[in-house]
């Protein structure tokens, strides 16, 4: 018998959180509780019936392809409709440019395996997606968060953070931002603060890792050109997923990079799981193929950009004065801020009690602050769940107020 | 532009080695060249029609479900399904126990990810799995070497080790062993020495990591127990897979594990991939309900059986005399050992040049030693290519002895 459980664990594994969420999901399942608290997407848009037809059809035409190894790097249709996709945004890229990922998580992973030593500083936006947080706390990165705005990270205080890191000789090995509609805060970061963070990722010659699982749905608005298209210098890596526009469960994504670094993100791939899944991958390659993925976006955002008006009609109807929301223009999420001095994160029991369900804005917070937000999510609930959830949720506040 | 890649990448990374077997892949891929040198099953052996039934049903009937996040440790009936399955060796295995991966790759490396810190000693069988080899040198683990004989490990060196290390007041993460029809040796550890193993392990207090893809595989001779069913005080975390049982391509496998190591395991996947496939894992999970698996592996023994003896009677037909082979009881590989003085290194060019291929030994070897092995494997190719290919590669032998 091992006597000594703690002596034997790693030290990054020491260092590893349990995902807060996760964590709250379980409670959130419980009957009749409306949840905002997920951020899944809602099954009646995932395109079964295609993914049925085309999944039959690939069993029974390349059977033995389809259940055989793959190379690391992904199927090779994949790569290339994924590069022909990516070149309506940055003409040029190439199937060589992607790996393919089982889910963004594995690509935050495998960037992080790649770049990370214990204590390197990563820069990210306060608050910031909590799977990102996960990983790079998984190899013991110093987080150096920058608040945002409404138009994204707040690039002067970056400017300010890197000078001050320049001058102890220090530089952050990853700038981390989620620049559209960013989850949790829906917040999407603004052209000029795009530029002036690739002016600044360009001067210090820190790469940018641009995660952006949200980037075609929007609802309203003008598209804002991606990170990687204006980036000159082969500074950004990309990380894009079908996680939003397709379905989740069949755990693909991609990490668009530089070829030079892409060798070494394959090489740590091989060691972490030799091949994604080769059967869906050819699914979904030959769902795009069929060009089927512009019509189901377009379905995607009929859907959840009327269940946001839903929900910011809700907002507005029944949440007292002093309680502020984002007003995204796409994406899963919306951002709630309750006066100063009430904490959402000693709400939430009353709020389950109430039968509906957030996340706390704290476990987005690299520096644990952000007692008084809250996330919650648009996508999942019917809209009339939806209506019904926010004026649960306005009640329990009005009364703890 | 980033102009010193070097100082961006971890140490780890910096450390990591790209797999020389998936190199030698790609120039076995020419044509006309017979391959040992993969590790691939036969598809003809996937049970396609099976697969597509199921998988069809499945998006049909739990379309929603199947496209949807899963849990972190997988979906509750494929995780019964494999405790059903293993409670034949050892009753009493619980879905607790079970933790879904993304093939064994991923299980080695989210082992290696909680246990080992750089410089943390591991150790393994000479030979043993270049992927184990590849999951612990990402995390930069001291690799120490224990020689193998006809019947495994040799475990009084193991104990030799140990007591030295102990004396130094130093302890081994884990003992690392693939004790059924190793690849690539192909040897089988007896009773015996799992037995002392185990004492050995439990007395050091060292978990045992038994990695078994091919223990359903036996093709002759008597089954014997899994160290995970010996153990009496918790101390093995076993690796199983459905890559050579099922097909590779639909990456599902498992680790099973005591309860109180499992939370930690859970945490890192989470950071890792938040999930594996969940339609896949509802795909098996329902082959394993429809309790097709025993037939399955028996078609396959039968195939791969076949192929053994045709590839041992060649060997004994064609090769000259002092090259010497395993004679494995089950699994895909056979290992051959040169005379002392010959390169199996520097004889491979001039096998491709003579449309042939294997795996150079010495990438097997932790401590970079057995120049004169080479690993072939039986699986993939067919009764004709076998002795067809094992005439070549005897004739190139023969020619630079």
């Amino acid at each position: 018998m091992v006597k000594n459980l703690n002596a034997l664990y790693s030290k990054n594994a020491l260092n590893m959180k349990r995902s807060e969420i996760r964590e709250l999901l379980k409670v959130t399942r419980q009957p009749n509780i409306i949840s905002f608290a997920g951020g899944l997407p809602s099954p009646e848009t995932f395109p079964v019936k295609d993914l049925e037809d085309i999944s039959c059809q690939i069993l029974r035409e390349k059977g033995a392809m389809a259940l055989q190894y793959g190379p690391t790097e992904g199927e090779t249709p994949l790569r290339e409709e994924i590069a022909k996709w990516l070149s309506r945004e940055k003409p040029g890229i190439k199937p060589e440019n992607i790996l393919i990922t089982s889910g963004s998580q594995q690509g935050l992973d495998i960037i992080s395996k790649v770049f990370i030593d214990p204590n390197d500083a990563v820069v990210m936006e306060i608050p910031t997606y909590i799977g990102g947080i996960q990983a790079f706390t998984a190899y013991r990165a110093k987080m150096i968060g920058i608040p945002q705005d409404d138009e994204g990270m707040r690039t002067d205080l970056l400017e300010e953070a890197l000078t001050k890191l320049a001058w102890k000789n220090k530089k952050p090995k990853l700038i981390y931002v989620v620049p559209d509609f960013q989850n949790p805060s829906g917040i999407t970061m603004t052209l000029e603060r795009r530029k002036k963070l690739l002016q600044l990722a360009h001067k210090h010659e820190i790469p940018i890792l641009e995660d952006s699982p949200y980037r075609d749905l929007r609802y309203s608005g003008e598209p804002i050109p991606a990170i990687y298209s204006l980036d000159t210098q082969n500074q950004v890596i990309a990380l894009g997923t079908f996680s939003k526009l397709l379905c989740p469960g069949l755990r693909l994504a991609w990490i668009m990079a530089p070829t030079e670094w892409m060798d070494r993100m394959i090489v740590a791939k091989q060691s972490m799981d030799l091949c994604s899944c080769t059967y869906t991958q050819l699914i979904i390659a030959e769902y795009l193929k069929r060009e089927l993925l512009p019509k189901q976006i377009e379905n995607i955002r009929k859907v959840y950009g009327r269940k946001l008006e839903v929900m910011i009609d809700a907002l507005e109807r029944f949440m007292p004065k002093g309680v502020k929301w984002s007003k995204p223009d796409g994406g899963l999420f919306l951002w709630v801020k309750l006066p100063k001095r009430m904490s959402a994160n000693d709400l939430f029991p009353k709020a389950i009690e109430n039968k509906v369900a957030y996340v706390i804005g704290s476990a987005f917070h690299c520096d644990g602050k952000g007692q008084n937000t809250m996330r919650i999510n648009f996508s999942y609930s019917t809209e009339q769940q939806i209506e019904e959830g926010i004026q649960r949720l306005a009640k329990m506040i009005r009364e703890n107020m």
